[in-house]
């Protein structure tokens, strides 16, 4: 069995987290000089262990075995969001570097191997997945503002590193859960069984702008009252309809003119749902129109709703999933199943490759701020388990 | 019978719509060369009228019968909100100019007669009856804004034009009613009763900010899922506690972060309630800080509550409420007694000298609109109404 040194993936994150280092956490964001000052400096990490390191035109950082002819690709991203903590991204990178090392230490010319990567603007500084996205070949041209944004850096002009499918025959990303539920189990090791698909709407109140003082209650138009009124009711809806992983977020409403003495004249609400299932995807947005319908007219007031924007959810590949369970298994602990509310470049790739995540908790569900963390023990109990779920898959390719 | 002028009337308010026009509506926010203008075309009518003009030195403009001794002020204002209507503040000037122009025709040499003020900023953009309270005496100082947009204005640097006790025995003020109230009851004039109190707050939730996709709804603590069921309930009690003229507004509200994939860590509600009864509004405040306690912790979301601005009630004179009373059924019309909801000048003066309102019905209770309207039939007859109950009180005083 190859060993797997804990504290050089402990090394290799805290090294990474002085990149941009804002109090206990990071902002790390894509193109900026801490993400350019971290990423050069973990692709000389891939070149001492034994990668062939090229970084395209776009900011992802690719490591090859040089002798192997099909791999097993692992990766994960460095860049982070602005108010960033020091494990989203960089636990997948550590794990990946230490995995290759110890691979190439002991097999050093096999015709199999692990090739790295470190995707640019997972985040969405720019585009989310946008690193991810060139690699797979699904983005046929880039945001202005990163070809603008890009000009500042030492980024070649072109690229040609693309994923391959003769090369990787599976992708592997780890990474923080970023929610609560394995601390809330007591589980340290998930499987991910899919990344949730996502479905935002834009719902538009139309009433009419009325004097607060001067225009009695029952006269009224008010589009605020109308909206508290379905943000109200419509948990309860998607609650009954959804399945038991449902998550929705009505996170975002603005009233117009938004004066205190001012009737609400127009009122918007930004909301989203997200499952695995496509079913109960559709399910939530029928009771979500079904609302709708429902309520609109009450009190003179018209309501409104578009889709703004969708993702459909990705199923993991199983075989890959039963690796990371029975490595789990093989280190005595149990794993939990879970699908991934968050996005992921796992996502992009499972598009085109069997594609498997594995999750460690995060402390008190926390990240995307400094407090983001995750027991050092859970972090080194990680690492062993992708390894050995990697090196079983590369010897099967 | 004193002859008034219904075809003047009208005159002298398209011409003053003219000042500022903007569309169907006006623009003429106080100290703007559009007010400036309009308050010097409407001195030069005061003096045609027979009235001795001073502009004072926050822009009031004051005309003063030059015999009497004994006066009824009538008064009202020509600045407008930035998107106001033709009607709004110049309805009660057109009424007084005609009165006044009327009065001294017939009694040039009484030591009783009628003075008209034309008040400043009114509308408050730099401080909501600003002339009024000045010429009241219930300002010290002036707001920095406005001392500085004075400089580039005409008005003298300094002013002596105060109420005046002795002289100024009552003060009238016609204006349109800027709510439906009196259309929906097909009434064409309005004795106010009294001046709507108010009470703002801010209530503030607490919750705490998670990953929308990752953190299950049981463990999230939602500071807008709570702000949307208190905003469903909060009307409802107000509802019950309120009296029937009591009206309410939850006008705007604040999610922070504000985003569609993030749950709102904090929210904030911004609303005010108003009536006339002291009594209600204390039961308003007592239901509102009641569900706050009620609801505190509610899925582990924090909220409180501050009161951030209060105005009392005014009662308005009932001896001048009769004469208007009295003179609208003169005419063969039965007045509507009804509380303005608005703010108005006269709430500053009914401290200091008896004061009554007469409100005239606005089309469709539409007003600080371009569509703001009232049938000129109603304006003409609310211009005989007035000018009866002042010369009634001018005998009287």
């Amino acid at each position: 069995m190859i060993e797997i040194d804990g504290d050089a993936v402990i090394e290799t994150l805290r090294t990474l987290a002085s990149f941009g280092r804002d109090g206990n956490g990071v902002c790390r964001t894509a193109l900026s000089n801490a993400d350019m000052a971290a990423r050069h400096w973990f692709a000389g990490e891939m070149s001492n262990a034994g990668l062939d390191v090229r970084m395209d035109a776009v900011g992802n950082v690719y490591g090859k075995a040089p002798v192997a002819k099909k791999t097993v690709l692992i990766g994960s991203h460095s860049d982070s969001v602005p108010t960033g903590g020091w494990l989203d991204g960089t636990l997948g990178l550590a794990y990946g570097l230490e995995i290759a090392r110890s691979w190439s230490k002991v097999h050093p010319n096999s015709n199999v191997g692990i090739d790295l990567i470190n995707f640019s603007d997972e985040e969405g500084t720019f585009l989310s997945c946008l690193g991810s996205s060139w690699f797979c070949g699904k983005l046929t041209s880039l945001p202005d503002a990163f070809v603008s944004a890009k000009r500042g850096t030492d980024l070649p002009v072109e690229s040609d590193i693309k994923l391959d499918p003769l090369r990787h025959r599976a992708f592997f990303e780890a990474h923080i859960e970023q929610g609560p539920r394995m601390e809330v189990s007591g589980l340290s090791v998930g499987v991910v069984s899919g990344i949730f698909g996502m479905r935002r709407y834009v719902v538009r109140f139309q009433g009419r702008a009325d004097h607060a003082g001067t225009t009695p209650i029952a006269l009224r138009r008010d589009a605020a009252r109308i909206l508290f009124h379905f943000g109200h009711i419509l948990p309860d809806r998607f609650r009954f309809f959804g399945s038991s992983d449902s998550v929705w977020n009505l996170g975002r409403a603005e009233f117009f003119p938004g004066a205190v003495n001012v009737v609400a004249e127009d009122a918007e609400l930004l909301l989203e749902f997200r499952d695995l299932n496509p079913l109960a995807l559709d399910r939530l947005s029928a009771a979500l129109l079904e609302l709708v319908t429902e309520m609109n007219g009450e009190d003179g007031v018209l309501i409104s709703c578009d889709e703004v924007s969708r993702l459909a959810p990705i199923a993991l590949d199983a075989d890959l999933q039963n690796l990371i369970t029975n490595s789990a298994i093989s280190h005595g602990v149990s794993p939990m199943r879970l699908p991934s509310g968050a996005i992921h470049d796992s996502m992009i790739l499972a598009q085109s490759v069997p594609t498997a995540m594995m999750f460690v908790p995060s402390i008190n569900g926390r990240s995307h701020a400094p407090e983001e963390d995750t027991k050092i023990e859970d972090i080194k109990l990680g690492a062993k388990v992708l390894a050995h779920a990697v090196y079983s898959c590369v010897h099967s390719i």
